[in-house]
């Protein structure tokens, strides 16, 4: 561990000397390091690259992506501004297509742009960067009220399983699913967590377990195939994910692995709970089905970083996230509330 | 690769010059090298080491352990014989826990050997070869049975998921799980093959992945956590794998993970097949909730070998196997036939 976080607190994201640090989350838990990024092309790559990965931390990041072109080019004739900004909107949509969260919060960035259009480029690119700094201190705001509403349906002494990382390094600070232990934790209760190591990228092994450590929750860390057998020993009590999109049936696009989890919690009577930001429900998709589900490299499968593993001249295949249907969802925990059962019509009510 | 096996034969294990060879399947496939072993202990440690896994092989394994030290103390008194060979028995049945195949083979051994008691020690210690060499020969031949057996169940063009190594590196050839998938090539069945990595060892990865790639059957690889989603595309046509113990009620122990698999193929409709050698049923168990399950130690699952990427202070748990019921088992392919649906009376009925 060559750094280590000021204490008690993750910053995934922060601003600093006008440019955008982010927790570089290839290397940790064995290197705690801030990259900095000073336009959009920048964040893009970082997002792409998964330094920085977690719907709603990409949304933020994308955020901070305009923000930074836009003071890249304040001194830019508007034309030329308009230009390189649509160049800017257009690199951070092609960076990465399953979470929802960067689609919305590029959309909220061009609406703060198309209404500042009167103004002089200076002052609308500071208006940008206003606008990113909000959207992250929303972020942690609606992590914390997700927490407060989902903390209620853990009882005390609860062994609660987490496939991925939805902690504070996937979002703005606390977490979704992880904010939500968080917070029954902050209330007194003894929650222990279950991770799920997340092959390929080992979000859990490295991003939740240390997240976990760090703030002194207990934590055990099993390969994805040991859920099964943990609950069929009646080990595990809850189940809380994160998402990247959820449709406007309640289908729940989530890191590959998560459906898997969520029949075999159904087929154990375990509750199975998403933390879900409002911004991360897309009502402009049906059903699970028409989610773009993202492949990536056949090196993350093959092995784990530089260290391969596989036979040579296998055939590999690498979906980053799977759908998980909304009859096998307990309830979605999100800002306003708890939707139990969550389906199209509790959906459209919100 | 800084050797390769000979052409189109895996030899897990092999009798050169008085000795026991077996590929080291540790280190497979980025390096091919068979472990020289003259002694029970040293078979033991192999097979503690998982040098040598899958339960036929394991069973073939101790045989010759038993036979090695035999040869070894072929010189000593009758009672100084006695007592070694009971060592030997004892040091190998502690190797490993879960699989059946090595108290059988262990079980078969000492029959031998109790029927040898009026000659001389020399000639025990050959007898005791011989049978272990009738042992290696035998689970070929049960294999192949299994295979022609198997291969029906198989339809042209299938897509086959299997999890772990039940291949002939499981065993002493031709292999359970990969044995019906090589018997339905070798009858002109176009099969194509989905290897789930198998964390934590990899075996899938390395050895079934290896395998297949030796003989051109066409392979993908594929993280544990991604067999839901596959399934949910309808990209899996059936499941097979091999098994360490089945119980008299039908209830399958094999590799961790294999229970997640069962769960989800029933929910797509889709067979879930287990090849099982006669050897591997054990009547004395009454169910599944019976058998030993293995916990293995903690780097397995923090990281692979000496890569170790989970944050330091974490909890884990390594259970090696897990128990797949019954009732989610559409036939038990063994050497004598395909047993539909298998419950204690089926068992029974052998």
């Amino acid at each position: 561990m060559t750094g280590s976080p000021q204490a008690g607190r993750v910053q995934t994201l922060r601003w600093r000397d006008g440019q955008l640090e982010m927790i570089d989350q290839r290397v940790l838990p064995a290197e705690f390091r801030y990259l900095r990024h000073d336009s959009a092309e920048a964040v893009a790559r970082s997002i792409r690259d998964m330094v920085v990965r977690g719907a709603p931390a990409i949304g933020c990041a994308a955020a901070y992506g305009i923000a930074l072109e836009a003071l890249r080019e304040r001194d830019a004739a508007p034309a030329d501004f308009t230009l390189r900004m649509e160049r800017a909107f257009a690199v951070l949509a092609q960076s990465r297509p399953t979470a929802v969260n960067l689609f919305w919060a590029l959309a909220r960035m061009r609406k703060c742009w198309q209404a500042l259009a009167a103004q002089p480029v200076a002052a609308q690119a500071q208006a940008l960067l206003a606008q990113a700094h909000e959207m992250l201190a929303e972020d942690i705001r609606v992590n914390r009220a997700m927490g407060a509403h989902g903390a209620a349906l853990l009882a005390d002494g609860a062994r609660v399983l987490t496939h991925c990382n939805a902690g504070a390094l996937a979002t703005a600070g606390h977490g979704t699913a992880l904010g939500v232990i968080r917070s029954a934790v902050e209330a007194g209760k003894r929650i222990s967590v279950i991770a799920d190591e997340t092959r390929p990228f080992l979000q859990g092994a490295r991003l939740t377990a240390w997240e976990m450590v760090q703030e002194r929750i207990p934590v055990t860390l099993i390969t994805d195939n040991m859920a099964g057998f943990l609950m069929s020993r009646g080990e595990i009590d809850a189940v809380i994910v994160g998402t990247d999109r959820v449709a406007a049936n309640g289908d729940v696009a989530n890191k590959i692995g998560t459906y898997m989890v969520a029949v075999l919690a159904r087929r154990h009577g375990i509750p199975f709970y998403v933390a879900c930001p409002m911004s991360t429900i897309d009502l402009s998709i049906a059903d699970g089905a028409a989610i773009p589900i993202e492949e990536r490299p056949r090196q993350e499968v093959t092995g784990f970083r530089d260290h391969q593993w596989a036979a040579e001249g296998v055939s590999v295949r690498n979906p980053s996230f799977d759908v998980t249907p909304a009859e096998l969802v307990s309830a979605l925990i999100t800002e306003r509330g708890v939707i139990r059962q969550p389906n199209r019509e509790r959906l459209a009510g919100l």
